[in-house]
């Protein structure tokens, strides 16, 4: 036989439906022949010198190696002043780009239809700064901090996106008629980006205008990039239009070619080992891990046995309005891959 | 006759469609024969002594008698510096809450059906307190502040509004898994009012999760109260889903009974005294001021014959999907609110 170089991932199967969910993805990995293998690490958050959380060790070193996770949900800390596990990943790798692609999905009935757009999210500042203060009992501050090297990467990211992706326009989403100076920054730099990509069409619009838009009518939008907390907002918003989180790929970007790919949903703890789990949002951002690696054939391959096993409707789980078990509609999905040999 | 002490209103027209719209609903007030009278004002900024913005002293005296406003679209001032006169008048009365009822309207078809609900916004602080700094070249810093005064405020607001409404539940809405300190407080005071009113059902959602269910399933929503930028995100978004700023009331609550009830769409300076513009968001709103005023058959009549008007869909203004005239689709109203009597 040939010798391979087989590029490895880090897995990092998480808390809750986590590792079934996993399980799906790797199952299909292997039906589709995708030459990579998987390193899997453990994510809970640990005490490093000084009391600073951090993240595990073996974690760190496997990321810092491979350059490419994905990643299950992982449960939020309930312990105060115990950071969230998902704020600490993109902060140790400096994943700034947080990039989801909502698209309508063939047969999965919601209030819209032919919804093709991509949320692109600055993920290191803004209101997650996690600067606040007590001024006096009972008033309060927390601190959004914009900075202009912050602003130029994630603009610069979302016009590359899109000329990369054979998308046509990017609007940015603001308050800078009430943040004038920090939303006003972010503005000015996607300004000033967008000179340098007249193949791209730019907009700038109110968030409140986008939000009012968007349900109205969401094939308006295409690229998308904004500060921090209007991402979170409005990924979630576009999630909704498409079918929800069970459906919604996600990855987080950084420099230097590190990423992590993740399912944005919960632990869904109530039905975690019960063979219940809809394995689709940790698929579609393994897929979309594969286009970033340059594996689109593989990408597209399994994509397809997704999409088809959804339109199709006969093996679905039950958040998608079926009867089969997160095992059955992984099975179905495999077969799918594997006739398309 | 009989003599009437007519209770007085400050009308401020407003700038593009205002003036048209505004006649449209005062002719629909005398064909419900409203004993109101109205004090006309227009409002631009003008400048105090030390270059401090302000509304102009009759509007603000007119305002400080009659205390109740009704508003229609004012221009955003585009010289740098100038304040939003929407923001200014808010400030200049203390106008704490922004109540936006959002109701499906039989015969407009919209992707939703049955919405009803209510943001309560708090509507003097957080993202909007208006600090700002620069730290450092390309470092900017916006600050969001949060009283406890404010936001017991707003929650006491929220449930006296859903008890003396007939609403079952408020749902607060936050970020206090990232603004600790802030949101947290905000939260803090939700849930102790929430003591006092064990009549109402109290839950608290993250933002990006109302969002997200919010597109999926509107229905579930009743009450909402949240800080000023996730009221001005979320209020727009539920607009959105009953058909836009057009079709849509809002009123502006302030302590001791002053109030502003107001459109919230543009000037629409195209169309603007062509007969064109659709007056129904600021009947609407003056609907919820009769209300607030205690005059609920007045109300009521004019509310039925709008929504009568619209289901009949025989004369309707453009952007409802007709061909009438503003005064035509305003004739209409008054000819159902007569057939009233
Ligand atoms: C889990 C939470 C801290 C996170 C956020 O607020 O960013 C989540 O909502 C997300 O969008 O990834
Ligand atoms: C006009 C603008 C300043 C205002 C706001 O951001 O609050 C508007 O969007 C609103 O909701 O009344």
């Amino acid at each position: 036989g040939r010798f391979v170089r087989l590029q490895t991932v880090t897995l990092i199967p998480g808390d809750g439906i986590g590792p079934e969910i996993s399980v799906a993805v790797m199952k299909i990995f292997e039906a589709a022949k995708v030459p990579i293998q998987w390193e899997e690490r453990n994510v809970t958050a640990i005490q490093g010198p000084g009391g600073r959380w951090m993240i595990p060790p073996d974690c760190k070193e496997s990321m810092d190696r491979t350059l490419i996770g994905l990643k299950g949900p992982l449960k939020t800390p309930i312990a105060a002043g115990h950071p969230s596990m998902n704020l600490l990943l993109r902060k140790t790798f400096d994943l700034y780009a947080n990039v989801r692609p909502c698209v309508s999905i063939e047969g999965y009935k919601t209030p819209y239809t032919d919804v093709d757009l991509v949320t692109i999210r600055e993920n290191t500042e803004g209101e997650y700064s996690g600067i606040e203060h007590i001024i006096v009992d009972g008033v309060v501050q927390s601190i959004k901090l914009i900075t202009e090297d912050a602003s130029r990467r994630i603009a610069e990211y979302a016009f590359e996106y899109a000329r990369n992706n054979q998308r046509n326009s990017v609007t940015a989403v603001h308050k800078a008629n009430i943040m004038r100076m920090s939303d006003g920054l972010f503005l000015r730099k996607c300004r000033e980006v967008a000179e340098n990509f007249k193949d791209i069409k730019f907009t700038e619009m109110y968030l409140d205008t986008v939000c009012l838009n968007m349900v109205q009518d969401p094939t308006q939008f295409d690229v998308l990039v904004m500060p921090n907390l209007y991402g979170d907002i409005l990924s979630d918003l576009c999630a909704g239009l498409i079918g929800g989180l069970g459906v919604t790929p996600s990855g987080n970007i950084g420099a230097n070619g590190v990423a992590i790919f993740e399912s944005v949903h919960g632990t869904a703890p109530d039905i975690a080992g019960l063979d219940m789990a809809n394995p689709t949002a940790l698929l579609l951002s393994a897929v979309m891990m594969l286009r970033h690696m340059g594996m689109h054939d593989y990408g597209k391959k399994i994509e397809t046995a997704c999409f088809d096993t959804i339109r199709d409707k006969k093996v679905l789980t039950g958040d998608l309005g079926g009867k089969s078990k997160c095992s059955e509609f992984t099975e179905e999905i495999c077969r799918r891959v594997r006739d398309m040999d």
